[in-house]
Protein backbone atom coordinates (compact mmCIF):
# COMPACT_ATOMS: atom_id res chain seq x y z
CA UNK A 1 0.00 0.00 0.00
CA UNK A 2 1.61 3.14 -0.98
CA UNK A 3 1.43 6.09 1.41
CA UNK A 4 0.33 9.65 0.86
CA UNK A 5 4.09 11.09 1.26
CA UNK A 6 5.20 8.70 -1.50
CA UNK A 7 2.68 9.24 -4.09
CA UNK A 8 3.24 13.07 -3.21
CA UNK A 9 6.38 12.61 -3.64
CA UNK A 10 6.75 10.57 -6.95
CA UNK A 11 4.56 13.26 -8.96
CA UNK A 12 6.59 16.02 -7.56
CA UNK A 13 9.27 14.38 -9.68
CA UNK A 14 7.40 15.67 -12.59
CA UNK A 15 8.66 18.93 -11.94
CA UNK A 16 12.39 19.52 -12.72
CA UNK A 17 13.43 21.93 -9.42
CA UNK A 18 12.01 18.69 -7.52
CA UNK A 19 14.31 16.15 -9.58
CA UNK A 20 17.28 18.90 -9.13
CA UNK A 21 16.21 18.96 -5.33
CA UNK A 22 16.41 14.97 -5.39
CA UNK A 23 19.29 14.32 -7.48
CA UNK A 24 16.83 11.97 -9.23
CA UNK A 25 14.56 10.85 -12.75
CA UNK A 26 11.78 8.67 -12.87
CA UNK A 27 10.76 6.22 -15.53
CA UNK A 28 8.20 4.09 -16.86
CA UNK A 29 7.26 1.21 -18.72
CA UNK A 30 8.18 -2.09 -18.83
CA UNK A 31 10.86 -2.05 -21.41
CA UNK A 32 12.39 1.66 -20.42
CA UNK A 33 12.86 0.74 -16.64
CA UNK A 34 13.61 -3.36 -17.53
CA UNK A 35 16.93 -2.04 -19.80
CA UNK A 36 17.97 0.49 -17.85
CA UNK A 37 17.78 -1.53 -14.62
CA UNK A 38 19.73 -3.75 -17.11
CA UNK A 39 22.10 -1.81 -18.82
CA UNK A 40 22.82 -0.52 -14.76
CA UNK A 41 23.89 2.81 -15.43
CA UNK A 42 22.09 4.34 -13.07
CA UNK A 43 21.42 3.80 -9.52
CA UNK A 44 18.32 2.73 -8.56
CA UNK A 45 16.61 4.58 -5.50
CA UNK A 46 12.95 2.52 -5.78
CA UNK A 47 10.81 0.10 -8.41
CA UNK A 48 6.95 0.47 -7.96
CA UNK A 49 5.54 -2.33 -10.00
CA UNK A 50 2.49 -5.08 -10.63
CA UNK A 51 3.66 -8.09 -10.02
CA UNK A 52 3.59 -9.24 -13.76
CA UNK A 53 6.57 -6.75 -13.88
CA UNK A 54 8.29 -8.46 -10.85
CA UNK A 55 8.19 -12.12 -12.23
CA UNK A 56 9.94 -10.97 -15.36
CA UNK A 57 12.75 -9.02 -13.57
CA UNK A 58 12.80 -10.05 -10.26
CA UNK A 59 16.43 -11.62 -11.13
CA UNK A 60 17.67 -7.90 -11.38
CA UNK A 61 15.62 -6.62 -8.37
CA UNK A 62 17.26 -5.56 -5.14
CA UNK A 63 14.76 -6.93 -3.22
CA UNK A 64 14.87 -4.08 -0.21
CA UNK A 65 13.74 -1.11 -3.35
CA UNK A 66 10.83 -3.50 -5.09
CA UNK A 67 7.54 -1.89 -4.06
CA UNK A 68 4.39 -4.12 -5.18
CA UNK A 69 1.47 -1.94 -6.15
CA UNK A 70 -1.92 -2.15 -7.57
CA UNK A 71 -3.57 -1.08 -10.85
CA UNK A 72 -5.34 1.93 -9.19
CA UNK A 73 -1.79 2.91 -7.51
CA UNK A 74 0.10 2.60 -10.50
CA UNK A 75 -2.53 4.88 -12.13
CA UNK A 76 -1.97 7.47 -9.53
CA UNK A 77 1.94 7.60 -9.60
CA UNK A 78 2.77 6.60 -13.62
CA UNK A 79 2.14 9.09 -16.65
CA UNK A 80 1.80 7.01 -19.65
CA UNK A 81 -1.64 6.22 -20.83
CA UNK A 82 -0.22 3.03 -22.74
CA UNK A 83 -0.62 -0.26 -20.75
CA UNK A 84 2.31 0.14 -18.07
CA UNK A 85 3.32 -2.43 -15.11
CA UNK A 86 5.84 -0.14 -13.49
CA UNK A 87 7.51 2.86 -12.23
CA UNK A 88 10.88 3.64 -11.13
CA UNK A 89 12.95 6.21 -9.76
CA UNK A 90 16.87 6.38 -10.39
CA UNK A 91 19.59 8.87 -9.00
CA UNK A 92 20.91 11.31 -11.89
CA UNK A 93 24.30 11.03 -12.62
CA UNK A 94 26.70 12.82 -10.31
CA UNK A 95 29.70 13.49 -12.89
CA UNK A 96 28.40 15.13 -15.99
CA UNK A 97 31.52 15.03 -18.54
CA UNK A 98 32.93 14.15 -21.98
CA UNK A 99 35.68 12.13 -22.53
CA UNK A 100 38.01 10.62 -25.37
CA UNK A 101 36.87 13.45 -28.03
CA UNK A 102 39.76 12.82 -30.34
CA UNK A 103 39.16 10.40 -33.25
CA UNK A 104 35.69 10.63 -32.68
CA UNK A 105 32.62 11.81 -33.52
CA UNK A 106 30.94 14.53 -30.75
CA UNK A 107 27.40 15.69 -30.90
CA UNK A 108 26.74 19.34 -29.76
CA UNK A 109 23.48 20.61 -29.18
CA UNK A 110 21.88 24.08 -29.44
CA UNK A 111 18.91 25.09 -27.48
CA UNK A 112 17.22 21.87 -28.68
CA UNK A 113 13.72 22.57 -26.54
CA UNK A 114 11.83 19.28 -27.60
CA UNK A 115 11.71 16.85 -24.88
CA UNK A 116 11.15 14.33 -28.03
CA UNK A 117 13.48 15.66 -30.11
CA UNK A 118 16.22 15.29 -27.00
CA UNK A 119 15.13 12.30 -26.66
CA UNK A 120 14.93 10.65 -30.21
CA UNK A 121 18.64 12.24 -31.16
CA UNK A 122 20.32 10.83 -27.48
CA UNK A 123 18.96 7.34 -29.12
CA UNK A 124 20.04 7.80 -32.65
CA UNK A 125 23.35 9.23 -31.48
CA UNK A 126 23.51 5.50 -29.40
CA UNK A 127 22.75 3.67 -32.38
CA UNK A 128 25.70 5.47 -33.99
CA UNK A 129 27.95 4.47 -31.67
CA UNK A 130 28.59 8.14 -30.48
CA UNK A 131 29.69 8.21 -27.29
CA UNK A 132 29.71 11.73 -26.35
CA UNK A 133 26.89 14.92 -26.27
CA UNK A 134 27.61 18.44 -25.08
CA UNK A 135 24.23 20.25 -24.87
CA UNK A 136 23.95 23.93 -24.60
CA UNK A 137 22.04 24.74 -20.89
CA UNK A 138 18.79 26.34 -22.65
CA UNK A 139 18.60 22.75 -24.09
CA UNK A 140 15.73 20.54 -22.33
CA UNK A 141 16.93 18.76 -19.42
CA UNK A 142 18.17 15.24 -20.07
CA UNK A 143 16.17 14.14 -17.11
CA UNK A 144 12.67 15.55 -17.88
CA UNK A 145 10.08 12.23 -17.89
CA UNK A 146 9.61 12.92 -22.17
CA UNK A 147 13.40 12.75 -23.03
CA UNK A 148 13.82 9.71 -20.54
CA UNK A 149 10.72 7.83 -22.34
CA UNK A 150 11.98 8.85 -25.92
CA UNK A 151 15.92 7.59 -25.55
CA UNK A 152 14.41 4.08 -24.69
CA UNK A 153 16.91 3.61 -21.77
CA UNK A 154 19.51 4.63 -24.13
CA UNK A 155 20.17 7.32 -21.42
CA UNK A 156 22.77 5.64 -19.41
CA UNK A 157 24.77 4.67 -22.91
CA UNK A 158 26.13 8.33 -24.16
CA UNK A 159 27.93 11.02 -21.84
CA UNK A 160 25.89 14.00 -21.48
CA UNK A 161 27.19 17.79 -20.63
CA UNK A 162 25.23 20.40 -20.12
CA UNK A 163 27.15 23.67 -20.60
CA UNK A 164 28.51 27.12 -21.98
CA UNK A 165 28.52 25.69 -25.74
CA UNK A 166 30.25 28.84 -27.05
CA UNK A 167 32.64 28.35 -24.33
CA UNK A 168 33.28 24.13 -24.53
CA UNK A 169 33.64 24.66 -28.60
CA UNK A 170 36.38 27.23 -28.19
CA UNK A 171 38.32 24.85 -26.11
CA UNK A 172 37.96 22.49 -29.09
CA UNK A 173 39.43 24.38 -32.00
CA UNK A 174 41.70 21.63 -33.84
CA UNK A 175 38.42 19.66 -34.35
CA UNK A 176 36.43 20.25 -37.26
CA UNK A 177 33.10 21.86 -36.56
CA UNK A 178 30.22 20.58 -38.99
CA UNK A 179 26.77 22.37 -38.41
CA UNK A 180 23.22 21.72 -40.11
CA UNK A 181 22.17 24.74 -41.66
CA UNK A 182 19.80 25.70 -44.67
CA UNK A 183 23.08 26.81 -46.58
CA UNK A 184 26.41 25.58 -47.26
CA UNK A 185 28.32 22.39 -48.49
CA UNK A 186 25.90 19.79 -49.50
CA UNK A 187 26.06 16.52 -47.35
CA UNK A 188 26.74 14.11 -50.47
CA UNK A 189 30.16 15.60 -50.42
CA UNK A 190 32.19 12.87 -48.83
CA UNK A 191 35.05 13.80 -48.09
CA UNK A 192 36.14 11.39 -44.96
CA UNK A 193 37.23 12.63 -41.69
CA UNK A 194 39.13 11.00 -38.79
CA UNK A 195 36.78 13.21 -36.00
CA UNK A 196 34.31 15.85 -36.09
CA UNK A 197 32.09 18.00 -33.60
CA UNK A 198 28.38 17.61 -35.31
CA UNK A 199 26.22 20.76 -34.00
CA UNK A 200 22.49 20.70 -34.15
CA UNK A 201 20.46 24.18 -34.04
CA UNK A 202 17.29 25.10 -31.99
CA UNK A 203 13.73 23.70 -33.69
CA UNK A 204 12.78 27.11 -35.01
CA UNK A 205 15.83 29.18 -34.76
CA UNK A 206 18.71 27.11 -35.90
CA UNK A 207 22.26 27.72 -34.94
CA UNK A 208 23.00 30.65 -32.51
CA UNK A 209 24.10 33.71 -34.00
CA UNK A 210 27.16 33.82 -31.53
CA UNK A 211 28.01 29.78 -32.45
CA UNK A 212 27.90 30.47 -36.32
CA UNK A 213 31.34 32.00 -36.64
CA UNK A 214 33.26 29.00 -34.68
CA UNK A 215 31.60 26.63 -37.41
CA UNK A 216 34.31 25.73 -39.68
CA UNK A 217 31.31 23.86 -42.30
CA UNK A 218 27.98 24.72 -42.41
CA UNK A 219 26.66 21.52 -44.40
CA UNK A 220 23.02 21.22 -45.83
CA UNK A 221 20.92 18.31 -46.36
CA UNK A 222 19.47 19.34 -49.89
CA UNK A 223 15.87 19.45 -50.41
CA UNK A 224 13.88 18.90 -52.98
CA UNK A 225 9.99 19.40 -52.09
CA UNK A 226 7.88 22.11 -50.58
CA UNK A 227 8.63 21.58 -46.48
CA UNK A 228 10.10 24.04 -45.24
CA UNK A 229 12.63 22.37 -42.67
CA UNK A 230 13.48 18.66 -41.86
CA UNK A 231 12.47 18.22 -37.80
CA UNK A 232 15.92 18.45 -35.84
CA UNK A 233 15.81 15.04 -34.80
CA UNK A 234 15.60 13.89 -38.36
CA UNK A 235 18.61 16.04 -39.41
CA UNK A 236 20.71 14.99 -36.50
CA UNK A 237 20.23 11.40 -37.57
CA UNK A 238 21.03 11.94 -41.40
CA UNK A 239 24.13 13.83 -40.63
CA UNK A 240 25.36 11.08 -38.18
CA UNK A 241 24.67 8.90 -40.31
CA UNK A 242 26.39 10.28 -43.06
CA UNK A 243 29.51 10.97 -40.67
CA UNK A 244 29.19 7.41 -39.09
CA UNK A 245 30.23 6.71 -42.89
CA UNK A 246 32.61 9.42 -43.59
CA UNK A 247 34.78 8.08 -40.42
CA UNK A 248 37.95 6.76 -41.09
CA UNK B 1 -18.22 35.66 -29.78
CA UNK B 2 -17.99 31.69 -29.89
CA UNK B 3 -21.37 30.18 -28.92
CA UNK B 4 -21.68 26.93 -27.32
CA UNK B 5 -22.66 24.62 -29.65
CA UNK B 6 -19.48 25.94 -31.92
CA UNK B 7 -16.98 24.99 -28.89
CA UNK B 8 -18.55 21.60 -28.68
CA UNK B 9 -17.90 21.40 -32.12
CA UNK B 10 -14.37 21.88 -32.35
CA UNK B 11 -13.99 20.03 -29.14
CA UNK B 12 -15.44 17.26 -30.65
CA UNK B 13 -13.07 16.93 -33.67
CA UNK B 14 -10.61 15.42 -31.56
CA UNK B 15 -12.14 12.44 -31.84
CA UNK B 16 -11.65 10.53 -34.92
CA UNK B 17 -15.38 9.62 -35.53
CA UNK B 18 -16.62 13.02 -35.37
CA UNK B 19 -13.64 14.19 -37.87
CA UNK B 20 -15.15 11.24 -40.16
CA UNK B 21 -18.38 12.22 -39.30
CA UNK B 22 -18.12 15.79 -40.95
CA UNK B 23 -15.04 15.16 -43.05
CA UNK B 24 -13.10 17.93 -41.48
CA UNK B 25 -9.65 18.13 -39.35
CA UNK B 26 -8.45 20.79 -36.75
CA UNK B 27 -4.77 22.46 -37.18
CA UNK B 28 -3.69 24.36 -34.80
CA UNK B 29 -0.69 27.83 -34.45
CA UNK B 30 0.35 29.82 -36.42
CA UNK B 31 2.80 28.79 -38.68
CA UNK B 32 0.77 25.43 -39.33
CA UNK B 33 -2.37 27.26 -39.82
CA UNK B 34 -0.87 29.78 -42.07
CA UNK B 35 0.80 27.71 -44.39
CA UNK B 36 -1.64 25.32 -44.71
CA UNK B 37 -3.79 28.09 -45.72
CA UNK B 38 -0.83 29.14 -48.27
CA UNK B 39 -0.29 26.17 -49.66
CA UNK B 40 -4.63 25.93 -49.95
CA UNK B 41 -4.05 22.59 -50.27
CA UNK B 42 -7.26 21.76 -48.02
CA UNK B 43 -10.32 23.74 -48.27
CA UNK B 44 -11.19 25.62 -45.48
CA UNK B 45 -14.06 25.65 -43.33
CA UNK B 46 -13.10 28.07 -40.37
CA UNK B 47 -10.64 30.28 -38.59
CA UNK B 48 -10.85 31.12 -35.37
CA UNK B 49 -8.27 33.48 -34.29
CA UNK B 50 -6.75 36.37 -32.66
CA UNK B 51 -6.88 39.91 -34.25
CA UNK B 52 -2.74 39.59 -34.14
CA UNK B 53 -3.00 36.26 -36.29
CA UNK B 54 -5.80 38.49 -38.62
CA UNK B 55 -3.44 41.18 -39.60
CA UNK B 56 -0.70 38.90 -40.43
CA UNK B 57 -2.85 36.80 -42.90
CA UNK B 58 -5.49 39.10 -43.77
CA UNK B 59 -4.96 39.01 -47.10
CA UNK B 60 -5.26 35.53 -47.58
CA UNK B 61 -8.32 34.85 -44.68
CA UNK B 62 -11.66 34.91 -46.57
CA UNK B 63 -13.71 37.15 -44.62
CA UNK B 64 -16.98 35.49 -44.27
CA UNK B 65 -14.82 32.01 -42.86
CA UNK B 66 -12.78 33.80 -40.51
CA UNK B 67 -14.07 34.23 -36.43
CA UNK B 68 -12.12 37.09 -34.16
CA UNK B 69 -12.14 35.52 -31.21
CA UNK B 70 -10.52 36.65 -27.41
CA UNK B 71 -7.92 34.82 -25.73
CA UNK B 72 -9.93 33.12 -23.52
CA UNK B 73 -12.32 31.51 -26.11
CA UNK B 74 -9.05 30.44 -27.52
CA UNK B 75 -8.30 28.13 -24.31
CA UNK B 76 -11.48 26.72 -24.49
CA UNK B 77 -10.93 25.72 -28.34
CA UNK B 78 -7.20 24.92 -28.70
CA UNK B 79 -5.26 22.05 -27.39
CA UNK B 80 -1.46 23.26 -27.95
CA UNK B 81 0.45 24.51 -24.91
CA UNK B 82 2.80 26.88 -26.39
CA UNK B 83 1.75 30.74 -27.11
CA UNK B 84 -1.66 30.34 -30.05
CA UNK B 85 -3.18 32.41 -32.44
CA UNK B 86 -5.34 30.40 -33.91
CA UNK B 87 -7.55 27.11 -34.24
CA UNK B 88 -8.54 26.10 -38.08
CA UNK B 89 -10.83 23.79 -39.65
CA UNK B 90 -10.41 22.23 -42.55
CA UNK B 91 -12.21 19.60 -45.40
CA UNK B 92 -10.76 16.20 -45.67
CA UNK B 93 -9.53 15.59 -49.22
CA UNK B 94 -12.52 14.03 -51.26
CA UNK B 95 -10.24 11.96 -52.95
CA UNK B 96 -7.06 9.45 -51.90
CA UNK B 97 -4.85 8.52 -54.08
CA UNK B 98 -1.28 8.61 -55.44
CA UNK B 99 0.00 8.85 -58.83
CA UNK B 100 2.87 8.62 -60.98
CA UNK B 101 4.78 5.52 -58.73
CA UNK B 102 6.97 4.56 -61.44
CA UNK B 103 10.61 6.36 -62.13
CA UNK B 104 10.38 7.78 -58.47
CA UNK B 105 10.56 6.83 -54.38
CA UNK B 106 7.06 5.89 -52.92
CA UNK B 107 7.09 5.10 -49.28
CA UNK B 108 4.88 2.51 -47.65
CA UNK B 109 4.31 2.79 -43.98
CA UNK B 110 3.35 -0.07 -42.32
CA UNK B 111 1.32 -0.15 -38.91
CA UNK B 112 2.66 3.40 -37.97
CA UNK B 113 0.99 4.03 -34.75
CA UNK B 114 2.90 7.01 -33.18
CA UNK B 115 0.93 10.36 -34.74
CA UNK B 116 4.89 12.35 -34.23
CA UNK B 117 6.13 9.48 -36.04
CA UNK B 118 3.78 9.79 -39.07
CA UNK B 119 3.74 13.42 -39.19
CA UNK B 120 8.03 13.49 -39.27
CA UNK B 121 7.82 10.88 -41.57
CA UNK B 122 5.35 13.08 -43.85
CA UNK B 123 7.64 16.12 -43.42
CA UNK B 124 10.95 14.67 -43.91
CA UNK B 125 9.00 12.70 -47.59
CA UNK B 126 7.79 15.84 -48.22
CA UNK B 127 11.46 17.81 -47.66
CA UNK B 128 13.22 15.20 -50.49
CA UNK B 129 10.55 15.66 -52.74
CA UNK B 130 8.85 12.01 -52.49
CA UNK B 131 5.13 12.71 -53.59
CA UNK B 132 3.38 9.43 -52.54
CA UNK B 133 3.22 7.95 -48.96
CA UNK B 134 0.79 4.25 -49.29
CA UNK B 135 -0.23 3.43 -45.50
CA UNK B 136 -1.66 0.58 -44.02
CA UNK B 137 -5.59 0.67 -42.78
CA UNK B 138 -3.55 0.43 -39.76
CA UNK B 139 -1.49 3.72 -39.12
CA UNK B 140 -2.50 5.97 -37.41
CA UNK B 141 -5.09 8.51 -38.93
CA UNK B 142 -3.39 11.51 -41.36
CA UNK B 143 -5.74 13.86 -39.69
CA UNK B 144 -5.12 13.28 -36.46
CA UNK B 145 -4.24 16.45 -34.57
CA UNK B 146 -0.72 15.07 -33.09
CA UNK B 147 0.06 14.32 -36.86
CA UNK B 148 -1.34 17.59 -38.58
CA UNK B 149 1.17 19.70 -35.73
CA UNK B 150 4.14 17.53 -36.63
CA UNK B 151 3.80 17.68 -40.42
CA UNK B 152 4.48 21.30 -39.59
CA UNK B 153 1.87 22.14 -42.97
CA UNK B 154 3.40 19.50 -45.39
CA UNK B 155 0.05 17.07 -45.30
CA UNK B 156 -0.93 18.86 -48.32
CA UNK B 157 2.38 18.37 -50.21
CA UNK B 158 1.97 14.85 -50.89
CA UNK B 159 -0.45 11.97 -51.63
CA UNK B 160 -1.37 9.57 -48.90
CA UNK B 161 -3.34 6.86 -49.38
CA UNK B 162 -4.55 4.28 -46.63
CA UNK B 163 -5.02 0.63 -48.07
CA UNK B 164 -4.81 -3.30 -47.70
CA UNK B 165 -0.73 -2.51 -48.20
CA UNK B 166 -0.27 -6.43 -49.39
CA UNK B 167 -2.75 -6.01 -51.95
CA UNK B 168 -0.97 -2.56 -52.93
CA UNK B 169 2.36 -3.97 -53.01
CA UNK B 170 1.24 -7.22 -55.11
CA UNK B 171 -0.48 -4.91 -57.49
CA UNK B 172 3.10 -3.29 -57.70
CA UNK B 173 5.89 -6.47 -58.25
CA UNK B 174 7.85 -4.81 -61.04
CA UNK B 175 9.14 -1.65 -58.81
CA UNK B 176 12.10 -2.93 -56.16
CA UNK B 177 11.05 -3.20 -52.78
CA UNK B 178 12.96 -1.84 -50.31
CA UNK B 179 12.65 -2.47 -46.62
CA UNK B 180 13.95 -1.22 -43.20
CA UNK B 181 14.83 -4.19 -41.09
CA UNK B 182 17.74 -5.44 -38.84
CA UNK B 183 18.99 -7.52 -41.42
CA UNK B 184 19.83 -7.48 -44.47
CA UNK B 185 22.61 -5.50 -46.79
CA UNK B 186 24.22 -2.63 -45.94
CA UNK B 187 22.19 0.74 -46.57
CA UNK B 188 25.94 1.52 -47.84
CA UNK B 189 25.69 -0.15 -50.51
CA UNK B 190 25.39 2.74 -53.00
CA UNK B 191 23.48 0.81 -56.12
CA UNK B 192 21.54 3.24 -57.89
CA UNK B 193 17.83 2.81 -58.41
CA UNK B 194 15.71 4.53 -61.11
CA UNK B 195 12.62 3.45 -58.50
CA UNK B 196 12.26 2.27 -55.52
CA UNK B 197 9.30 1.15 -52.76
CA UNK B 198 10.55 1.84 -49.51
CA UNK B 199 8.58 0.30 -46.56
CA UNK B 200 9.00 1.16 -42.88
CA UNK B 201 7.58 -1.25 -40.41
CA UNK B 202 5.92 -0.95 -37.02
CA UNK B 203 7.83 1.21 -33.97
CA UNK B 204 7.78 -2.06 -32.18
CA UNK B 205 7.06 -4.96 -34.25
CA UNK B 206 8.70 -3.89 -37.52
CA UNK B 207 7.73 -5.15 -40.88
CA UNK B 208 4.38 -7.57 -40.71
CA UNK B 209 5.26 -10.93 -41.75
CA UNK B 210 2.64 -11.53 -44.22
CA UNK B 211 4.66 -8.40 -46.29
CA UNK B 212 7.59 -10.11 -45.52
CA UNK B 213 8.00 -12.43 -48.54
CA UNK B 214 7.01 -9.70 -50.20
CA UNK B 215 10.47 -7.32 -50.19
CA UNK B 216 13.33 -8.32 -52.04
CA UNK B 217 15.89 -5.91 -50.73
CA UNK B 218 15.74 -6.19 -46.85
CA UNK B 219 18.23 -3.39 -46.06
CA UNK B 220 19.81 -2.63 -42.78
CA UNK B 221 21.00 0.72 -40.94
CA UNK B 222 24.08 -0.70 -39.22
CA UNK B 223 24.13 0.24 -35.63
CA UNK B 224 27.71 0.39 -34.15
CA UNK B 225 26.39 1.47 -30.69
CA UNK B 226 24.17 -0.46 -27.72
CA UNK B 227 20.60 0.60 -28.98
CA UNK B 228 18.64 -1.51 -29.79
CA UNK B 229 16.73 -0.18 -33.17
CA UNK B 230 16.15 2.92 -34.02
CA UNK B 231 13.42 5.44 -33.78
CA UNK B 232 11.19 5.01 -37.09
CA UNK B 233 10.68 8.38 -38.34
CA UNK B 234 14.70 8.32 -38.21
CA UNK B 235 14.81 5.22 -39.84
CA UNK B 236 12.47 6.31 -42.66
CA UNK B 237 15.01 9.89 -42.30
CA UNK B 238 18.03 7.90 -43.23
CA UNK B 239 16.38 5.34 -45.79
CA UNK B 240 14.64 8.06 -47.87
CA UNK B 241 18.09 10.51 -47.05
CA UNK B 242 20.08 7.67 -48.98
CA UNK B 243 17.94 6.42 -51.95
CA UNK B 244 17.02 9.95 -52.77
CA UNK B 245 20.73 10.42 -53.67
CA UNK B 246 20.73 6.89 -55.34
CA UNK B 247 18.57 7.93 -57.87
CA UNK B 248 18.83 8.43 -61.40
Amino acid sequence: MLSKSVIKYIQSLQQKKFRDEHKVFVAEGTKVVGDLIKHNAFQLQAVYCLSSFYFKYKEMLPEDQVHLINEQELEKIAHLHTPNEVVAIFYQCSVQQVKEISGSITLLLDDIRDPGNLGTIIRTADWFGIKNIVCSKSCVEMYNPKVVQSTMASLGNVNILYTNLEEWIKQHPNIPLYAATLYGESLNEKTAVKEALLLIGNESKGISSSLIPLVHHPVMIKGFGNAESLNAAIAAGILIYSFQQRLI
